[in-house]
């Protein structure tokens, strides 16, 4: 009997997650003698959650072991992108691109687009929270925080039962040198205005000669109340569910060539494409194959391709990029980035 | 080596999947020799995403699976509980309560509200779509989807290539009365409105005398797609994504007693409490223990006690409910709301 | 020297506090041989500050002892008359009438005015709260209060420098049953939800037996708040500057007729007028001198003049009335009212 | 017996279509001996529909060939000409000028007025969907079009039973190069994103080697979505009814000087006036008779006068500017507009 | 040469006004041996302007003289029939459908839509301001008014210079019992409260005994502002551009049946229908052929057919009715609607 | 008797207009021993009412005259200040501060809050109006009005009976150069659009030559009004209640020090604080006692203190400035603020 509603690693690997429309698909392909159909599909989305302007992708490197094995090739954006749903001209970018017989793998696009999607949409969020943060101190406040630092700093919870100003130069008297910050985690019942609470209790503190204590601020926090509350002062800032439940970006997955030829689909683009992306701008351009590079709209500076090689005939295309790598990666990119 | 970022069954039940302040709040509780400090802890959500007035409470067999074996006891409103956030009077309704050494399940607070938050929130916005939908044929597209019929009728996708209406009829025409229905999954940037479309199509099916052939619409449908368009008469829908990406609930365990006395932590109520509903109006009072069964405020009739016990002694109380009576338990409620 | 800005009772009674402009009007008056032109003047206000639906008539009194002396005649709504800008056909009402010589009383406009404006604007507030307190308790924080009850009962202010509820435990914890009550005059910036502070207050009284311990809240309190935080179940209301700043209420002075005649100046209605009054629903029409008593044009009962003698050449024509009868006056009205 | 509601040429030029009121008006004048009165009138309108900052003048020929005959004096904007509701200092802009007996044109009002206001009101709308159109083709879908070119090309209606992809697409396989261009004309229930569309059919026609076929769209169209469609890449529209159903402009007539005398009817201006403009801001400034040219308030540059003769004692003053004259002028007009 | 841009009414007739687009239509049927083919062609509209919940039908008469002599077979609503664009199903209501060949007909599809169009706008708009303005006078402003009662009463325009009290108070000091009435026709600039400016006009007036002089107002008025203004008790309203310059109804023709089989074009219903009609509810119910009279789906009452035969091959099938029976239909109409 | 609800100069000095609170306080304090406590107490205010960028303070004479011969001292910003709520990081600007035995001043606290409070709140309405009527004539039409020129200018009311258009040409030709100016008073139910009224009786007078009549408008007027209708050319304004009943500043007053340590109150920050001022960019910044002299956050340049000696020991610092003095410094600052 199963406990709990989760799917193992095998029951994942074997495609045992899948819909039952595609298992029916295999059927009626093998019935109808298109065993042999080879196309090209796209993973794209029509738009990003919340009137993001831009997104991250995330979860190639679950993607490519879901698909390691199977006999087909795969380009798609590095872990760690920065991609817009559509490209300057309103031409919707294909984030990852799949060849080889449909049959071999019709049965992935559930745990494929479930990886992708999920991913990408918690690592979005997460990006966007770091770029309101600017350079403050971030803690994960969610469910997947794996490590912390070996010896903790004392932090004292000021919220409980008195007010933050009270318990904060209390924690403050208490503790001297030993306190390395306070944390507010107002319930919102009290919080009328989270910032002057957070500028007094700076100011007392500093009134006091508690200078060097640091002050974190946390609860139900997201983007906009973190760029907001920047102003205040705080030194950093835990932020939980906004990003463990962010929302998830609907990628989906569409054939656009068959047998060599472009499928016009209705709300699709036919045929294979490339996407080119202006590395100072962010911006992308996207063309059919026989294209030569395009200048950036924006810049007129050269442009390069966006799509490498993941899988080809379902070995992996190069060694995957570590986590380190790739927050390097998305980090240099958010500081690209002018707005959020 | 790790595949894919999914916790396995061992893993939850081990409570490995805890949040490391809790870890270390374990740790504390020992060194200071509260080990056998006993508390009351109630789970309350302050407010239900996107201003729903109602949840359905989901995720209490995996909850009891969770906490089986451990030497506490659980009280906990049935799965499949239609409850609101406050009761009439605007205080928090605990769902579940547990009674034990803090020691004990410290630790299982992350999963815990891991399996609460997400299967309710999912829950209650599949009951929200069912509710719109009336007595309409409701099919999930979303991932989770188990059970299909066996034999499967004819459904044609007419959306593809030509308009709905052309589609239709030339399916019609081809398979005759083999052709059970027709799904309507036109793309977004041909739904200038979605209810003529429908309309159309089902007068020229009948203009040509095919009655019969039922009318299944899809695509980014939600509860207020669904309630709109069912008055353009469809036979049925498919819902997706709007149920697969429902909103968690924001559920929240706090201790309300310890050692026996009232825990007053700002933006809580402290002290043990009872939840009274009223079954005919659905709706719930709080109070303290020693109080008498009150009257509902609204109807003025008798009001029961909502919370059960689940687990004594870390032992299943009863029997749980199979999934066939709590759809029951939670369609019977569905009925008795005037209002989605 | 004077000290401060403000003029001597002698300085109002002798007019000294007049616009320059009546001192020129007296002047040409006389210079143009109108010294014996009798005028009917009516103060009338074209519409109530902040959409309110209705005023409380004030300084009437004040007004008397104004005018006591000048040899005119003058009819008034009674002190703390319920009224409202126009009547049900959109008829300004004039609220009081001046007959006489415009030389004997045309200094007396701007003090005139000054007296009501501001005590009725003072009053129709104290009334809105009132109404919107319904029978709470209700107490003026404002500069103008006078009498309190002798023996004080211990009220303790609960916001200082802990959160209300842990203060208001304290509080009770340590006076026993010396504690008649606690205020909460939160901060603003502390206010997130106040209802919900007032609520958690409650229930954390109660369950630890401080039922009797009474809850007032203060703090920039409108007719709004008072409403909506009635709901939590506070016991009283303080309010300060909501009333010592009300809106002063514009009335004023035209004359309607001269001479026996007519006048019509432009956005004005000439002639004398009655106001009739129905008792029963508080609504007016407004007449000629000539017509007979209407009926209401709410329920068709019979409509009274609402009018009375003030002033008969100068002498007082009745005795005025207390305090204690005015404000029994007032709260009839009020409490005939069915909405605020 | 009339068939249709319409009015002959003759019934029109012997102002048998002017209302009453001035049939009226010419018995009255020459019963009270007004017969030979002189008067002014000027032309003017309060503002343009729809808050449109500028219209263009249209009907000029038509109201000479009305008034030619009449013995009077008439000046006016040219026939085309870009005008403004008032000048940049908020003065009425008279677009025409007549002087003469009013006994000779009383009658003329009604007809003349109608002249001027429809065919302006439709010149003016035609003028700003050409602004939003850009270079592109603006083909007349509209009731008066009146002259086509000879050889028509062959342009497909794409948007009758399929999608406007795949019938564009059949278009062109079985037209090859024959086929000049493809309409879309999709009905407002199937368009969701109407550029997307547009955008998906350039895409599939370019990825099969059709780029020179061209894409026409129609269907409702007027400035804005002229405008907003043109960044999604069609080559022409077609317009229709936003131009036959312009709204008219509300001129009226007003006498503003009587024998000599200015007359100061309320909302008027009286006296004879000289409307000066500057060609290069296309911004107007009126002042009476005897002022110098004033500089352009906008760039200091010079100001010529802009009513010109029309009739003289109900001579033409000159030819009248041919079709293509009129539209160059308004064209020209058009470009150094910068926003529309 | 052409002086006005008017056809004549044999223009009309021959078709001379209708688009070249038809023309051609003519000659593809001509060539392509399409000259037999007999169509169903109904007119209908998608949606009333400015919202408009429903329209008089009008324009019928001339739709008839146009036509009568084409040899085809024509069904209408009855001229001054009030209908809604669509049933209560939301299927569009045909007012006019036409059988025969459609070689017979094309050429009349520009002036036939014509007729209807502008005719039905401008009626409807009156019926609108005339169900505002309840029983009281109405007199129409605009350019078509045509017959005026013999004896014209005497009505003063009093705002031309003055105030419209202090004018209308010096007419009727002037004319006495030979003024009927005072017309106001104030200025937008001066219009701050029209409905002020009535009353006071109104008070002075009777406070003078000049109870028998009406107040008529004119000047831009509009269906809400009648309704509005009628509340201040004027007598009359005068009407003009809100009812000449009213938008056409945008009425289409569609081809539904060729040679006897349903056309299922994108947007449209194919297939002949039958338009039912509660002449309780003032509803409409649309069916096919061959179904049996519905029950009004509001008041459960019987519905009759609305489309009633016009012409037979070509010859009017009954008298048409006169003015006044139209206008007794269409008043009829109103008074049983409750709300405009 | 008191005829009138006001205090006289000596209650008023002898802190008899005080609130029974603070008559408590001092009871309180003598009897718990703490007569000698000495405190800081800050004045200052949350929010300026109306969401007013800036208030110039006022009161500061009164407000000395009140404490004089208190044993305490005072630093205050100089009368005619322009101040902040808050400095650039959003830190209360404290615009007095006392220091002494709390027992000496506690009295005070009611008669000098109110002095301050509403002289500034009439002082800064005031102000706004000023910088919106720019470099034009302003008239006060309020109550307090003292000093007009003895030798008065000829201005006619010209809206009493006829049209403003009309009375003002009347005036102008029977008064001749003896007409200094007309004064438009409209009253608002003929106030459809001031301005054109406005342009209308300048454009009359000027056609007839009265260039030199000026024109003054005059009528509900506050600062927003004021700018918009400077641009149809007044002369000038007269303004009435606007500023008479120009809301108060709701200043408020807190001990921040008691017994040279500093108090944490809720909502307020503890410690005697300097305000730094940058008289360039008139910003002011907030810093403790020991601090250096800051740097304009704005432009760098040096900032000053604002916070001058008014009182030490109860006796003046220096002489107070003189009215014009005040208005000099005040509209020093208008001119150097770029908006109002």
């Amino acid at each position: 009997m199963r406990r709990f509603q989760v799917a193992s690693e095998d029951e994942i690997k074997n495609a045992e997650t899948t819909d039952v429309y595609f298992t029916r698909t295999k059927e009626i392909l093998e019935k109808e003698g298109l065993s042999d159909l080879t196309v090209t599909a796209e993973i794209t989305t029509g738009s990003l959650p919340r009137n993001w302007e831009w997104g991250i992708l995330a979860g190639v490197e679950e993607a490519a072991h879901l698909l390691e094995g199977v006999p087909i090739d795969v380009h798609c954006f590095p872990e760690g992108t920065l991609f817009h749903s559509s490209d300057v001209e309103g031409v919707r970018e294909p984030v990852m691109v799949l060849e080889g017989r449909y049959l071999d793998f019709c049965l992935y696009e559930t745990p494929l687009l479930g990886l992708l999607c999920q991913a990408s949409g918690i690592t979005t969020m997460a990006a966007r929270v770091r770029k309101a943060a600017g350079e403050k101190t971030l803690l994960s406040f969610g469910i997947r925080r794996a490590h912390m630092p070996k010896k903790v700093p004392r932090i004292a919870l000021v919220d409980t039962y008195y007010d933050e100003k009270t318990e904060s130069i209390l924690a403050a008297e208490a503790l001297g040198k030993d306190l390395f910050g306070v944390r507010l985690d107002t319930p919102s019942s009290r919080r009328g205005n989270f910032a002057e609470i957070i500028r007094e209790v700076r100011w007392e503190l500093d009134t006091r000669g508690y200078n060097y204590v640091k002050i974190f601020v946390s609860g139900g926090l997201n983007e906009q109340t973190v760029a907001e509350l920047s102003l205040a002062g705080p030194d950093g800032f835990g932020v939980g569910t906004s990003v463990s439940n962010a929302p998830s970006i609907d990628f989906a997955l569409d054939i656009v060539e068959a047998d060599g030829k472009p499928v016009a689909k209705r709300g699709k683009l036919g045929g294979r494409k490339i996407v080119w992306r202006c590395d100072e701008c962010l911006r992308e351009k996207i063309t059919g194959l026989t294209v030569d590079a395009p200048k950036c709209p924006n810049c007129g500076g050269p442009m390069g391709k966006l799509l490498a090689p993941l899988l080809s005939k379902g070995r992996l295309s190069k060694t995957l990029p570590s986590p380190d790598q790739i927050r390097e990666k998305a980090l240099g990119q958010l500081k690209r980035l002018s707005t959020p």
